[in-house]
């Protein structure tokens, strides 16, 4: 046990891959890495502390769905003034759906960062969104609430909610652009400019352009994504266009 | 429609009272009243705001409840180093059970605030712990986090919070601490030396005497209260000892 304890202590060259993949995905550099460590440790690993209690991500989970929940609330709250108890609780569920959290975990490739003794392949698909919590809880032991609320704003709010696609008001912003251009006879492409798919994390920057001129542009962890990001905004920007006309 | 935003909005002897009332539950004072104010209207009210939006306290509910489970959460984290991620799950639930909860929203007398048009003895017995939720979203709205995490860990933590209680473990220390002293053939006397029973906020100070030393001291807003709390420092005051004998 405590060969692999000092493993786990260690500083090395992985500590120093880490250590940057954490700050390019936070946003910030992390300050006590074995919160982070522990966020992606999974229990098969069998780790102790001194006091007997297990070292994985488990507890992070718990800490860090409370604060992945509060977060959402404050913004719910905020972004949508009008809407009632009921509307925020069952908006703020779809937030932080299992399988939205899957997605979230996934983009991130938080996977291929964690420490285990069975193989990946044999995990199950909330793997990815049960690392996801357990790095809020991590943040919120390094960092605080203040930086749990800013990398939920900016890894969860900024690029996956939209409050008109919760409620299914619109399904995707690309076939409504597409619908649009069409109507009013407009040539329109997407055009794939940036394409760091040999990366760690991929990331994909789209320029949408409507009779030649570029609308909107969007960076995303796929090309699809981008694609919706740039019609979103592209039709954000038309509306605004449509109504001073 | 104006009026009573009129009324709502105007400072008034009223307002001082409840600017004293809440700087003597919070611990602190108030910057934006309106948001407390906000927390002790029922919908029965009929208030609006400028752009339709209800003025009441039930979306503040939403978000003081959010802002008490992580709270709550990361409270328990660090205190119960541990507990597995059920353990910490089950805690909580009862931590912030709506029985909890109403019994805190009743010794802080909040109901007495609430502006409604129906009669107070008309609510349900859920209104005490609804109210003490928006309350909790309110110091969040006016403070943040960080003030939010000091009135729960005043208000609800350190009064009423005991981890081997809500373990089962412990149902009373009084009835602990009075075995005890039969066991070792001990005097004991409880003496409510504080008793502002005529005060807004009722609070009693009691003294625990064992053999006619005062052996703890507690303070609480029932007798009963009061002296459990004093028998819980009792208690711990005497293991310590007998662990030093």
């Amino acid at each position: 046990m405590s060969v692999i304890q000092n493993i786990f202590n260690s500083r090395s060259e992985k500590d120093g891959n880490f250590f940057s993949y954490l700050t390019k995905i936070l946003g910030f550099k992390p300050k006590v890495l074995k919160h982070y460590k522990k966020a992606f440790t999974h229990r098969s690993m069998g780790l102790k502390d001194d006091h007997g209690n297990p070292i994985n991500y488990e507890r992070l989970e718990f800490l860090g769905d409370a604060m992945l929940s509060s977060v959402i609330a404050g913004y719910l709250f905020s972004e949508v003034p009008g809407g009632n108890e009921g509307y925020l609780t069952k908006m703020r569920s779809k937030v932080v759906s299992r399988k939205h959290l899957n997605e979230l975990g996934r983009d991130l490739k938080l996977i291929d960062h964690v420490s285990s003794t069975i193989p990946k392949t044999q995990f199950g698909a909330n793997i990815h969104g049960n690392i996801f919590e357990a790095l809020v809880g991590a943040i919120y032991l390094d960092r605080g609430y203040k930086y749990c609320e800013r990398f939920i704003n900016e890894s969860v709010i900024v690029p996956y909610v939209d409050i008109e696609q919760l409620e299914g008001k619109v399904i995707s912003y690309k076939s409504l652009l597409i619908e649009w251009c069409q109507k009013e006879k407009k040539e329109f492409d997407y055009e794939v400019y940036e394409d760091t798919g040999i990366d760690e994390l991929k990331h994909f920057a789209v320029k949408l352009r409507i009779n030649d001129k570029v609308i909107a542009k969007a960076r995303a962890t796929s090309k699809k994504k981008a694609e919706e990001a740039a019609s979103k905004r592209g039709y954000y920007a038309l509306q605004k266009k449509i109504a001073i006309r």
